[in-house]
């Protein structure tokens, strides 16, 4: 009753976020998704695969295991189920994920490169430079394996994955859109800024103060998602 | 009767999807312009020329034959309207054709120079690098000799026209349309790193690998346009 | 009569285009402005002063003659007004004049460089480049003297002022609006171009044919101005 | 009685000029805040931390004093406060405060390099050059402190916060919205420019004259702020 509430309620939550996603240009057609994990269960809220953002009310949404088998739902779950499964069965810690093929951070992962902490934006959010993971086919554990790899290294709740596009994740699914939102913006000043100059990394010292001031201090619950 | 119902129907689709184009950016004023070939009949309907993107309901839309001679309508059909019948005419695995003048692909086309296939994203859709087609002026058969012939060369549902812009095709209308969006989408992503850096190229084996599970084994349908 | 009933109509159509400028994103705040030749009469109409886009109503448009002399209406007009009547006086052609500061068109008027003609579509609206008029103080007949002397050297009907901005010209008001977007669009395009190469400049003798094929045989009515 | 009508007045006019900053793209998620200077009163009117722009209502919006210090509202007030207070304190022709993070203004900060005076348009808004202001961390009056030395040595009402982002001043809120409005405009047509070549700096003894004949001649009322 409880989970199937809490399921229910995922739904909702998972669906609506996917606007979020649209409203910020960071998907195009059928492609993104956003995944939630069910509190005090092996399982997940995911979005299915190629359905139109018109049609994802909260009854297309998929639920499936921890493994990526599905458990409950009309449609086939989104193709990049076993990522999301990955991280969840790997980081405890975490309740939500994106994955989203926006362009400047998608183009910082063609790059493989790293973007550089210049803005104390970055600091505040990422907790430096937005790091990059490995190029890893889809159809194993790869990709998974390879987010969970990099974000362990790094205080940065984005990981740019070579050849592919930036995974994201939060305590819960509206966090880790956040951090999609926030990632897209800062790969495309950042990259503005190097279309014509050189910025300025940020002092290491000082990144560390603004985010753990950041993380800690501010916000209106002492929640630090939403804080600004 | 089912002739004319068939058109019926195309005229709402084809209408519809110019929605697409404006939605993603793809067409300013009244360029751009889809067309769907009538299932086992030598016909097409197309976009008429010059009406604005309000005016385009389904009783705007011009019938005509796989030569461009006006079949059914009340305006004159759209400009391009002899590539797309050549097109037809040459490739009976074509079911929809799309042309427009979005501004990355656009600009690569005044390059004339192939988009490099350094995303996954481009693999799953296009199996490789976007191909160039040659200058071609409007007036004969000279577009339409040059997009069949270029992607006769390649597994892309798109083509480049050096000086002009691309085109898309598809089983069906829609399925141009989405190469269409998909094609804007990896011509910014590409540009925007290439802008800053190198970005490289994958691998030839893992291109083959990651088109042809994304064409075989996705999708809710088995159809594979959709999958993501 | 006529001439009252021809100014009330032109109000319409002046304040009905100038949703056109916000639609595609040409202005911002209270900047750009259209105007319209009154037929038949030494007058114009066009857009007052500092009015926000929102209150642009029929109502709010002002009426000058030709030297741009306050006639009718409630507000001051365009700070750009003399300009327009400057083109209108020495030009009798042209029934309708926009000025923007759209993007891209008034980055190129930065560099003071001419846009090259690399595309089609640039060869079919613009005949060609689009060419620099020189830099002019506002405040006397400087920036209309150098509009007028620019377009007449050329085919184009847009001109980029050096360090100012875009302005062109039409048989009409929306003819004129045309001219503004369709620059902005190649101003963008050829400007993506120019950031990772070098695109050709198309061929001189196929620009004309371009350029008199789709100024003489396109559209639903023989008029131009539609055609694609 | 009249201190209470004018904050309630003044709570209506922040929360509407939020909505300015989504419309023109310059914020995203909660971030970008405004406050107006509460007239003869030592308060100021401000966004609240963290609260999404769809629940912007008056409502939400905070009254603190010109230290920062919680007067009246239900929230936390934006993380920025300390900022705004100082900058009421020591500029008192100042109204209004907007600090944002929009894109192209963001990337000339994380440059720390100013933009440069090449359209008439910066001539007449910011009277020359975008200046630029020092790296400071949050948490005391070094924003602050920053944004009002450097907006004392320049006509501009927009200062670059190095590595930060850009604030915007006005007599009152709406003017310093328009200020953060037309900065980014600038900011991102000089880009633009830069990009693809060496845009000309006007002549400074022209940069006045279009400074002064803006600042004094022109708008409906004698007013500045809406001029064009």
């Amino acid at each position: 009753m409880t989970g199937a509430r809490a399921v229910a309620s995922l739904r909702e939550t998972v669906a609506g976020l996917h606007r979020e996603l649209t409203r910020y240009d960071l998907v195009i057609w059928t492609a993104g998704n956003i995944s939630a994990r069910v509190p005090d269960a092996d399982l997940m809220v995911i979005k299915p695969s190629g359905v139109s953002y018109e049609e994802l009310g909260p009854e297309a949404m998929v639920v499936t295991d921890l493994h990526g088998r599905l458990v409950e739902g009309e449609f086939a779950p989104s193709s990049d189920t076993a990522a999301h499964a990955y991280v969840y069965r790997h980081m405890p810690e975490v309740g939500g994920v994106v994955h989203t093929h926006s362009p400047y951070a998608t183009a910082w992962s063609a790059l493989g490169e790293p973007i550089p902490c210049v803005l104390t934006m970055m600091a505040d959010e990422f907790g430096g430079a937005v790091p990059v993971g490995p190029f890893a086919m889809i159809g194993d554990d790869s990709i998974g394996r390879g987010i969970v790899e990099t974000l362990r290294g790094s205080r940065s709740t984005a990981v740019l994955m070579s050849g592919h596009g930036p995974f994201t994740v939060g305590r819960d699914a509206r966090a880790a859109v956040k951090s999609a939102v926030m990632l897209e913006d800062v790969a495309r000043t950042v990259h503005l800024a190097r279309q014509v100059g050189s910025p300025r990394e940020l002092d290491p010292a000082a990144v560390t103060r603004l985010y753990e001031r950041y993380q800690n201090v501010y916000g209106q619950t002492g929640a630090t998602e939403e804080a600004q």
